[in-house]
C-alpha cells in the first residue's frame, strides 16, 4: 500500500485538520465528534441540514458543508458509519430551533444510527425528519444494505435541500424537497481497478487487466458482474441502459452527475459524459444541468457512475441557488 | 492499458465533445482546431487571455475557460503542445481589439509554438504579450524543457490575469501582474505511481511499491531522485524545503495550492495539506488562501506537489474575484 499518509488509523482525522485549515471562513471542525460544521452554524431560522457517512467519498460529505448546502457533516472512519454520538454532535451544533433534516445514504449501519441520534435529538425537544437515498439500480441487497444502495443522488438533495433552508422554508417544505429529489434520482456505476482501504492495506477486490466490474458501490462491494472492458461509447450504454430501464426521464427537465470514482482523470469523465449526452438526447432526454467530476468517490478507485435526477422548475432554481462550500461553489 | 475511452487517438476530440455539452452557457468548442473558447468571446473592451497546452492536465487549461480566468484554452495531444494554427485560431477567436495575452507553461514545443503564433497574429496587427511560467523548483532542465518546468502557478496566473482583464484594465497592466504573480511562485511535486499516456498504451516509468520520484514533471518526466515511501508529514517537509530554499514567503500574504496529480483521492491530499500548513505556519508563512484538489495533473498518476505564490492585497482581492468556470468557480 503506498499512500499520502502518516498512519491507517490517523487518515481521517488528518485530513480534518486539513480541511479546517484550508477552508478557515466556510467551516469549523469538532476534532473530538469528527463533525465538520458550517462556520456561523448554528444559523437562527433556518432548518439544519445533516448528512454523513463513511469517510473515503471526499467531496461527499466534509467537503459539501458551507452556505447553501450542508450545516454539517459526520465522518465516519474510513467506509464505516459515524456513530449516533456523532450525529447528535452534529444536530447540537447545528440546531437553530427550526428543525433539523437528516440526509442519510442506504446502508444499514448509517440508516441506523441516524435513526438512534434522531431518536436522542427528538427526546431532546430537536425536531428531526429523515430523508433516505436509495438511488443505485445496480443490485435489490448487497453486503451492506438492505434494498438499494444510496449514491450520487445524495450529492443533489444535499444540494437542493440545502438551498431550500438557506431561504428559510420550514421543515416540512425542505424535507418533501429532498424526498422529491431522492424519488427522482437513480445511478449505476463500474470500476476499472478496487481501491485499498488504509486499515486493511491490501485491495478489496482484484480486477484482471481486461476487466471492470459492473454496478460496482462505493464501498468496493461486488456488482452485478464482471465483464469485459469495452469501448466508452459501449461502456456508456451498459450504465444507462439499467438506468433508464427503471425510470421514466422523459419529459422533465434532468440534472446528470457524470461522477468519477476519484482515481480517474477528467479527460476520461468528460469522454464518457459525452458518448452519455449523446444516448440521452437521442433517447429524447432532456438534460438541462451537469456536473462531471470526481464527486462521490470511493478513494482512489478508477472508474465511474452516472446518476440522472427527474427535476422540475423549482428544482433546477434551487440547483442554480448559490453554493459556498469547499466542493462545490458558484454564485449568482 | 485501461482507460474508459474509445480509441486512444480520440481521446481529446472525445473529451472535448464531453466538455461541450457540460458547459454550455460558460463555453463553446472549435472542434476542427481544438481550442476551448468563453461563450461571450470576444468581450468588447476586454484583454484576451489564452493558454494552452499538452492534454492530460485537466482541468488546466480547458477547465479555466470563462468569465474571469481564461477566453480561450488550445488542446494539444496528451502531452503534446499545441501548434501554432491552433493558437492563432484561439487568438483570432478571443481577439477584440484590446491586445491578447499569452499564457506558456516553460516547455520548448509550447514556448516556440506560442511565439510563432504571436509573431502570426502580431503580422496581423494584434497586440500579443506573453508571460511564461517556470516555478518547478525540481529540476534546471528537464527532458521537454530548457529551465525550469511551469506547473502549478500557472492555475494562479491565468486566475489573476483573467480577473484583471474582466476588471477592463489594458495588456500592459494584465501581462504586468501575470509575471509578478509568475515571478512570485515556486512549486513541487512528488509522484506515488506513473501514468499511462492513452497513445503509449503502457506507463511512462515503473516505481516500486515503496519508492517515490521526487521532484516528478507533469509529463512523468524523471524528477530529481527516487526516495522511499515516508509518512506524510516527512513528505510534507520534502516538498517544502526545496520550495522555501529557493524564494523568500515570509511578509507577504501566501496563496498555497495542495494539488493533487490525478489519481490521489482528497482524503489523501487534505492530509498532506494539514502536514503543509503546520510547516508553512511554524515558519512564520502566512497562508491567507489556499487550494487543495487535483488541479494540475498527470492524467491518473497518484502524488501531489505544492506551489506557494507570494501575494499581495491586489493579488488577493483579484483572487477572489468572480470566477464562473468548469473547473474553478464561485461568486462574491
Amino acid at each position: 500500500m503506498k499512500k499520502l499518509i502518516n498512519d491507517p488509523d490517523r487518515v481521517v482525522s488528518d485530513a480534518l485538520r486539513g480541511i479546517e485549515a484550508a477552508h478557515p471562513g466556510t467551516l469549523r471542525v469538532d476534532h473530538g465528534n469528527r463533525v465538520v460544521v458550517r462556520a456561523d452554524a448554528p444559523v437562527t431560522g433556518k432548518v439544519g441540514v445533516v448528512s454523513g457517512g463513511g469517510s473515503g467519498h471526499e467531496p461527499l460529505h466534509s467537503g459539501f458543508v458551507g452556505r447553501g448546502m450542508l450545516d454539517a457533516a459526520c465522518c465516519g472512519e474510513v467506509f464505516t458509519s459515524p456513530t449516533p454520538d456523532q450525529i447528535l454532535a452534529a444536530d447540537h451544533a447545528v440546531d437553530a430551533g427550526s428543525g433539523i433534516l437528516h440526509i442519510v445514504k442506504n446502508y444499514t449501519g448509517d440508516v441506523m444510527n441516524f435513526e438512534m441520534a434522531a431518536e436522542l435529538a427528538g427526546a431532546e425537544g430537536i425536531e428531526v425528519a429523515s430523508v433516505v437515498t436509495a438511488d443505485d439500480v445496480a443490485v435489490a441487497d448487497s453486503l451492506f444494505t438492505a434494498g438499494r444502495r444510496g449514491v450520487g443522488v445524495t450529492l443533489v438533495v444535499e444540494k437542493i435541500a440545502g438551498a431550500a433552508a438557506e431561504q428559510g422554508r420550514d421543515l416540512t417544505a425542505v424535507t418533501e424537497l429532498a424526498r422529491r429529489v431522492a424519488d427522482g434520482g437513480r445511478s449505476m456505476g463500474l470500476a476499472l481497478t478496487s481501491c485499498t482501504v488504509p486499515a486493511a492495506g491490501k485491495p478489496t477486490f482484484d480486477l484482471a487487466d481486461d476487466e471492470i466490474e459492473l454496478g460496482i458501490g462505493i464501498h468496493g462491494e461486488p456488482g452485478r458482474e464482471r465483464q469485459r472492458i469495452a469501448p466508452a461509447h459501449e461502456l456508456a450504454g451498459r450504465l444507462l441502459e439499467p438506468v433508464l430501464a427503471d425510470l421514466d426521464f422523459t419529459g422533465a427537465p434532468v440534472i446528470a452527475l457524470c461522477n468519477g470514482m476519484g482515481g480517474t482523470p477528467l479527460l476520461e469523465l468528460y469522454g464518457m459524459y459525452a458518448e452519455m449526452f449523446e444516448r440521452l438526447t437521442s433517447a429524447g432526454i432532456r438534460v438541462v444541468r451537469s456536473l462531471v467530476g470526481n464527486y462521490v468517490t470511493s478513494l482512489e478507485m478508477a472508474g465511474c457512475s452516472i446518476t440522472l435526477v427527474r427535476a422540475d422548475d423549482e428544482i433546477i432554481r434551487l440547483w442554480d441557488a448559490p453554493v459556498n462550500t469547499p466542493g462545490l461553489r458558484w454564485g449568482r
